[in-house]
């Protein structure tokens, strides 16, 4: 932002593209004119670019007009469906990383994968340019990881598959991203009880003592291009097959983990269909090869909401039922065991077909949850934090008739958990006590909202009222 | 802007969509955060957004997080393939015309129109909702208008097409943007010697008093939503056919026009080939019954700059030699000629095929530069004023031998004239004097570029030394 008179004096105009630099550090913005508060030859910038570039009040930058970067021509050749060489993609994957690309230039990219897809080379390229664009962490040991694509409400399985793995022995280092669309991510999760915001040297020493951990990505600087990308993504759900194995692989390659598991829930109401699920998984493996990873794709059923709760502490308190095998939601605990017993057969833990027994021994014999709580201790946190998390307002959703649940779907549910305040109000969300096939009798309970207002709770309720056959369809 | 501390205290996040509303006005924006020069429960707003809501410092506007609009959804499905309906269409551009959409949800919709492309009932709808999403024009008379679609350097036919037609008794309320990626708009040419930002109101006048103007469109709020949807667009030039013909229709029908002719110049190095040109004839002729418009297409010759000049004065220098009879610019007198002989036959001005001599003798007795001096005039301009505008610099580009120009590359000197400070600097640009087709000696000049710095004369000399091949083709 600067002074509507200095723009005109420098000739430059709204929405143009300006360099700053100072001393050594240098970063594109958009120009943008104000008054009053900023005098002539003042500059004003936001907090993410003072951030960036080390400023303080009073400072001295330079500010000059800066080139169109020859990424934009090459955006708009991928738009008009010219195939991209490696040279290309990494000239536009580091331009975002060192932010000469606008936000608007970046929805034309993200368009252009979407539009025209992207070739198998292409996709490699593209994971690689965005992990060379970022940090890398590095461990000893068998390094191994998950990641379970989004869209099915409540499917927390990440705490307690690392929990079972970090007990094996398995060094398992999970970053995870907070809610974008959804009513919680992992990491808010587990912020309920503990912090999930640590250095690149913090993970390294709570990975030393634990084996595992569960904090947030997004600080971490692992292939941030990929965290730039998927916030223009995210406004339209424009996530092509290339961007999604791009994201994934990035992540996790620059975690440095060597044995990859990826799980593609699919189904009515999830992000696949069962024919999609199986193009995404056939073409994860395509990459197997590409990269030398140890990867395997598994396609799990993803038609409902998996445990009871959605919304981050209604989620951890799942987490901590099965863990403590007190009253476990019984579909959150076999898709743990599964995932966790797959994991363990692929790094020859367990032989082939014995992983899911080994897992449930570690689970049953307690040794998970105490891996759990040393990770949670390690990570600041204590389980005890939960009591302290209450909601002010719930409402039962009950039958008016004798029902059978046909389906519950899970875009509504997560809509219905975020207005019902999720993920900024901690406590809040769904408490599903029916599944589908379950037969409801009048007048029973099927779901409880909850939130921390009046307010909040009035909309979520209006909004099932209005969509109540879609939320809950039945036979 | 707010400060990150009442930012948090609010639940708002940087990128988010919040609507700001003083008294009845409300505009949707994005959030971002900053600190020290605001202070907290403080809001500092770009002088673009002051200007809509009429703020003042001290005022008190009200903030809240903005829903997010429908249209977000239907842009998504654009993108994947449906066919927008004419609810769904308006819906999308009022959205645009209130500023519920950010620049990277207009981008998604370019792209989206660009990649899966138009009918002529969404392309016809496009048109409508830009014309009601704005102000409108009406006049008594013939009203007419034409446009040649960018492209191709120095093409500055409006001015004399407008004069001889208005000395014809025709209405020609003309409107013209500024350069935004060319070396010059009619605009930017036509503001050297008057002015040419006015209100509805002085147009008016303006054309009451001599039949025709040559304004800048810009603040008019003709079709607004066409340039909000182009600032996005020229980032990667994204023109779909669609897009092109609901830009130039909407701003001639709100302008008031009903008879138009469309001049679709191709090509080497033109917008257009040939073939697509004969594309985009069609679809223009297409909307031609839907708007029952008196609308005319033709296709011209566009494969070497128009003229001698290319930069704000040297084009006005032009058209003035024309208008004169003094040392024309044959091709640009010529093509001139052709386009208001093409109009005076489609309102029965002239007979059928002498539309052409017609015009003609209108320019040959002076009655267009009479006109034009009256129209100039009413904008508070001078001719005169074309004296105290001069370059401070120039160079002569000569032939290092001898040889036959095959092609004059329009990109390219568009380029080179921008480096020179066009349109900025209004004395700058480009001075042809040989064209495709002409030998020119060893030492011979071929065009001297004019700039007023020698620093920007650098950069133009320096871009031409290493595309020369590129700029001049020769046998």
């Amino acid at each position: 932002m600067i002074h509507g008179d200095t723009a005109k004096k420098l000739s430059f105009h709204v929405g143009q593209r300006i360099l700053i630099s100072r001393k050594k550090k240098k970063l594109i913005c958009v120009l943008n004119t104000m008054e009053h508060i900023i005098q002539k030859n003042e500059i004003a910038v936001s907090h993410e670019i003072s951030d960036i570039l080390k400023l303080k009040p009073g400072n001295v930058v330079d500010v000059e007009i800066a080139e169109k970067p020859r990424s934009i021509d090459l955006i708009k050749e991928k738009l008009n469906g010219k195939k991209l060489n490696k040279d290309e993609i990494f000239e536009i994957i580091q331009n975002i990383a060192n932010n000469s690309l606008t936000e608007v230039e970046v929805a034309f990219f993200v368009s252009a994968i979407l539009e025209k897809g992207m070739s198998l080379e292409e996709t490699k390229y593209l994971t690689q340019a965005m992990v060379e664009t970022g940090n890398h962490l590095h461990f000893k040991g068998v390094v191994v990881d998950k990641h379970s694509i989004g869209g099915i409400a409540g499917n927390r399985t990440t705490p307690i598959v690392v929990s079972i793995c970090a007990a094996a022995g398995l060094i398992f280092p999970k970053t995870s991203s907070r809610a974008i669309t959804s009513a919680a991510g992992t990491a808010d999760v587990i912020e309920t009880i503990a912090r999930v915001d640590f250095s690149i040297d913090d993970i390294k020493k709570i990975i030393k003592k634990t084996n595992g951990c569960f904090v947030w990505g997004g600080s971490l600087g692992l292939a941030p291009v990929d965290d730039k990308i998927i916030r223009v993504e995210k406004i339209v759900n424009a996530d092509s097959s290339s961007q999604v194995i791009a994201s994934i692989l990035s992540k996790k390659i620059s975690a440095g983990s060597k044995h990859i598991l990826i799980d593609i829930p699919y189904g009515k109401s999830a992000k696949f269909s069962e024919r999609e699920a199986l193009l995404l998984k056939k073409r994860f493996l395509q990459m197997k090869t590409v990269f030398k990873l140890d990867l395997d794709v598994v396609l799990t059923k993803g038609d409902e909401p998996i445990g009871n709760g959605i919304g981050p502490v209604l989620e951890i308190k799942d987490v901590i039922k099965v863990l403590t095998r007190n009253n476990s939601p019984k579909d959150l605990e076999e898709k743990s065991l599964f995932l966790s017993g797959k994991i363990l057969e692929m790094v020859n833990k367990a032989r082939p077909g014995k992983g899911v027994a080994m897992a449930r021994s570690i689970l049953e014999s307690g040794a998970a949850y105490k891996k759990f709580l040393e990770i949670i201790h390690a990570q600041k946190g204590n389980v005890n934090l939960l009591d302290s998390l209450c909601s002010n307002a719930a409402y039962d959703i009950k039958s008016r008739k004798k029902i059978k649940i046909k389906h519950l779907n899970n875009k509504l549910f997560n809509t219905l958990a975020r207005l019902a305040g999720c993920p900024e109000d901690k406590a809040s969300g769904i408490y599903l006590y029916k599944k589908k096939g379950n037969d409801v009798d009048k007048g029973e309970t099927i779901f409880t909202i909850y939130a921390v207002s009046k307010e909040k709770l009035r909309h979520a309720i209006n909004f099932f009222r209005k969509n109540e056959r879609k939320i809950i369809e039945i036979y």
